[in-house]
């Protein structure tokens, strides 16, 4: 008999929710029922799924009744809130927020690294944010083998990062420059368009924005090594699609290009990108839509005997966001981490 | 009795052709002369200067008869071919290729570092590289006062980094995607607009392209300090004009951010851009056709104690290249270390 689930997708009209959306479909998933969900104003709007119509309904209490899966990507307010009535009501919930990321309670996963973590759950699992998502997968391989002792990352955020309506606002703002107009700036404080800046979320004590800090924090988590030495300058760049990443590893003892490649090239989710005769590597263009982490432009660093240098580029919206959440489901199916299944 | 010279801009039509020649008219430039050379292509173009229309002349073997001083912009086959006969016609020149720039006998010069490299100029001052220039103005201040251990740089170039014509190809790159068509690549080997992709220089065999080893060779000549540690990430992202640089400093000792500050903020050439309130920091927007590079995000490095990280933005055209090489110039009027001055 096989098994199938009740899934209910929250924050479903948004950039990753529409991402959610098309890989359960693509993928697969065993969905018995989904249920979309979003805020009152996206009520009612209808969305295809398996050939069928469905109309996204507005979030509310009874939302999670009979719901095994809830894959929520509508903020942490929102999260912070529902996450908790959704596990009351039964459900599992991948949770695509910065809420419960940093709650020790709570597993924070990428299914290539650390898979293992899920099982721990008591109904909220955390899916990693973006950035860091990206930079696990790359760097993790490595990491396996001999433990990367100090960290120094610096990104390229694309649009797609600040939500469906930021890469609209992209277009608008570049569109407008082009007419020698002044650029629309509502979703980002400055405009993106043709020009860039350090990444907008709050800046703490340390002059480090929340961004950064999820860099260091999360990857620490996932590694499970809490002491990890990373420091992170993150950027807003105006790339619609896919985030692109500069990494300086440190090991302990020197760590050979061409061994690094080696792992890379046979680990799941990576692929590797050098063409160093045709100059190719790891862009947005061509990381948009895939579902790997392209990585290349492996170095050997000029300034240190045991620093590696690597370039990588990824979709945000899919291994940065929703693809490693419907992968955080699939292994919760796979291992049976998931609760009581429905029986179709 | 006032002196002026007689100037020649090699590659007066090119991107930072026309910067050099608004900026010795903003500068007030001693100009007695001013001739503009260019490719036969660009022959018989006019421009104006100092309310008179000038004719852009093609380059010959006589272009430089009678002529003090050379700012060149050419390019570096160009410049290998025509500067040492400038020189010969009894010029100084001022060339912003790459042509001279490791040559020991030609000073490299960033006129705020190292002033007094200029003396020792046997006919031909190199301008550095963009990247090289922004960094060091940035960098010196610090090193001055405690030598940099090791230095992690990522940059964000600009369109402008590869001419006018490719500033007008990002925009027409945009226009193409936006209307929904394939983007044409003329300039770059692939689309820039929306897109990033490492800088398309040659490669060594360490994986390094050109831009990168320009950044870690010249950034030691200019500061005298043949041994130190550099490595380098360049990647071409989508803004028109102004590079960005994410810089990772290593010290022997801690360096107090509050230090820092202070030193970068009295520094000639370079202004803080750092309001931690309302997220503002140096972007390519706010410094373009600016004389300074603004610095800010001065941040104690989370992985390193003897760290320091700091972002930056500088116009490319402007110090990265044209008013850096200007500034060279009034360095050897001022010191009188140019040829033998025109009385007027």
């Amino acid at each position: 008999m096989a098994q199938a689930y009740r899934v209910a997708i929250l924050g479903a009209t948004g950039a990753v929710g529409t991402e959610l959306l098309s890989l359960l479909e693509q993928r697969n998933f065993p969905v018995a029922d989904l249920r979309l969900l979003a805020s009152e104003r996206s009520a009612g709007v209808s969305r295809t799924f398996g050939g069928k119509s469905l109309t996204v309904e507005a979030l509310g209490p009874h939302s999670f009744d009979g719901v095994d899966l809830v894959l929520a990507s509508a903020g942490a307010t929102i999260s912070r809130q529902w996450a908790p009535r959704a596990v009351e009501a039964g459900a599992v919930v991948v949770d695509n927020s910065s809420a419960f990321r940093m709650d020790p309670q709570v597993p924070l996963v990428v299914p290539e690294v650390n898979p293992n973590a899920a099982a721990t759950h008591a109904g909220v699992i955390a899916n990693p944010n973006c950035t860091t998502i990206l930079m696990a997968l790359a760097v993790w391989p490595l990491h396996q083998v001999q433990p990367v002792q100090r960290l120094v990352v610096a990104t390229y955020q694309s649009a797609s990062g600040a939500g469906a309506r930021a890469m609209e606002e992209v277009k608008q703002q570049a569109a407008a420059i082009l007419a020698d107009q002044l650029p629309p700036t509502e979703a980002f404080p400055y405009p993106l368009a043709f020009n860039l800046f350090p990444h907008n979320s709050p800046v703490n004590e340390q002059g480090y924005c929340q961004e950064e800090m999820k860099m260091v924090n999360e990857t620490r988590k996932i590694f499970a090594a809490p002491d990890l030495r990373i420091s992170a300058t993150c950027v807003r760049v105006p790339v619609l699609r896919a985030h692109s990443e500069a990494i300086n590893l440190e090991f302990s003892t020197p760590f050979a290009p061409k061994r690094a490649r080696e792992l890379l090239g046979q680990f799941p989710g990576v692929r590797l990108v050098e063409d160093w005769q045709a100059n190719h590597f790891p862009m947005p263009i061509e990381a948009s839509g895939q579902d790997d982490v392209l990585v290349g432009r492996i170095r050997q660093d000029l300034s240190h005997a045991n620093g590696l240098e690597l370039w990588l580029c990824g979709d945000q919206i899919r291994k940065g966001a929703a693809l490693n959440a419907v992968q955080i489901a699939e292994l919760l199916v796979a291992k049976q981490w998931l609760g009581v299944p429905t029986p179709v």
